[in-house]
């Protein structure tokens, strides 16, 4: 079976975390993995754009009961009718998280991936945590560029 | 989109629900529909099977939170770590569902489809359901063979 | 911590169902057992009428996102958000399952609960579920009345 | 219906944290809110053991399928079977979140309340969250004890 590697981020970004978001999505489907991200707009858009452009598999887990608001480039869209516990359900079935940008939404998925603690979770700009001492409490990666992104993911060694 | 279309069954199934599976999921691929399944053994092994053996696309959505266990022949396996409640997930995603077969589980999602109401319903043999008056609740279609199930979802007009 | 039973039912009901329900509701808090529900009208609201009346405490495990719609007689609302997949909750929380009347939605909750597989499932009235070879399916049980259900439990030797 | 307020924290925590917790739990019990929390130990042990002394109500909604491993001083206890996506059940189900220390899981809980928000979300210590301009996202409240969190909610004009 294909790796699966999610790609998280907010429903609105900025045209850098676009382009960053779009060529990480069509690195990795050069690479043969499986795209899961959210399925709407944004990085979420601009991940299955570039994967879609390289003639990958992109899987949108949605949030809502219905796939009314799911990007054009997906080749499967999930409506789950969960709400945002469908973040959970899309970092549970990576092997590996890619963080673009940052918002809540983006911030409860990698907190997720980080609670979960078995794959790799890469972050490419974006919001950061800091611990009681003030310090980055440890784990996460941060790449520069959507290439170092997937090589951070050990998945291509 | 392509259209989407769920096949649920037993995890343990006959040799004569295996054909059925197995020949329901080539049908689904020929017409191009991503098939989308428990992601285990049995119809849900079965369908995979058959779609694959049509180079189509099967989405696994596994109940548990890793892939063990999961079928050789997926494109796509999720392991959400719901539970059961991942039933919900899978004819919530669908533009209609097929039903091969009979077991708890299998009766759990053709119930959680004819609850949800929106999409074609048709079950392939299995179970029954009676009302308090002995009588059929209504709006559950019956096919005699996958390919009559595949026409019954009115989604190939 | 107190025993929890379930009680599953239509959202909407005849009144005598309603009184099935609303005597079960009683019988369960009068024996300090909490009772768990779906949360809105119907069976829900008459089990939750009937624990209330004998001082229980009564959980409605919501589908929706907000309170909307809960019925009056419930200690803790939880809107869970999270749509059909908290029938899987309901369930899977309770030490027995009692399941009044019949509906799709109901359905699902007694398949759900006998997959599940671990705990007492009582039903009294609704609907009947057939095997391909026309017999139940075994091991759901059948009360004629609510002491009956609740004796069937088996929680109160 | 009375009010319900969640508070999250850390599944392991220092005494100081505990205190905290504990503290909480007993205003929101003598305020007549009933409790949700994640149902184990840490700071979920502690606000329950907070409300319970107070004669509160407190749900646990716990992530696991069975009960092991819950608080001796739930009310209820829920297991959902949903792992971290119960996550999104607790923040979703309260009129008010009150975070107490920091992990991963637990600022998952405090972004699925921002990125539902609709009610306030007060934090009591723990982990702290810069947008890319290394400024706080805005909306969280910061609390300097107890008192001042339960008051921060808003609940209790």
């Amino acid at each position: 079976m294909a790796v699966q590697v999610a790609v998280c981020g907010p429903g609105r970004c900025s045209a850098a975390e676009w382009r960053r978001a779009q060529e990480t999505g069509r690195l990795l489907a050069l690479r043969s993995a499986v795209v899961l991200c959210g399925g709407y707009g944004g990085v979420m858009a601009a991940v299955a754009a570039g994967a879609r452009s390289a003639g990958g598999v992109v899987v949108g887990v949605l949030s809502a009961a219905d796939r009314s608001g799911a990007g054009p480039d997906l080749t499967v869209a999930l409506p789950t009718g969960l709400g945002q516990a469908r973040n959970h359900v899309i970092v549970n079935a990576a092997d590996a998280v890619i963080v673009v940008g940052g918002s809540w939404g983006t911030l409860s998925e990698l907190a997720l991936a980080m609670r979960r603690g078995r794959v790799p979770v890469v972050q490419l700009g974006g919001w950061t945590v800091r611990d009681e001492q003030g310090r980055p409490p440890g784990g996460v990666l941060h790449a520069r560029d959507p290439r170092e992104a997937v090589a951070m993911t050990g998945l291509w060694p």
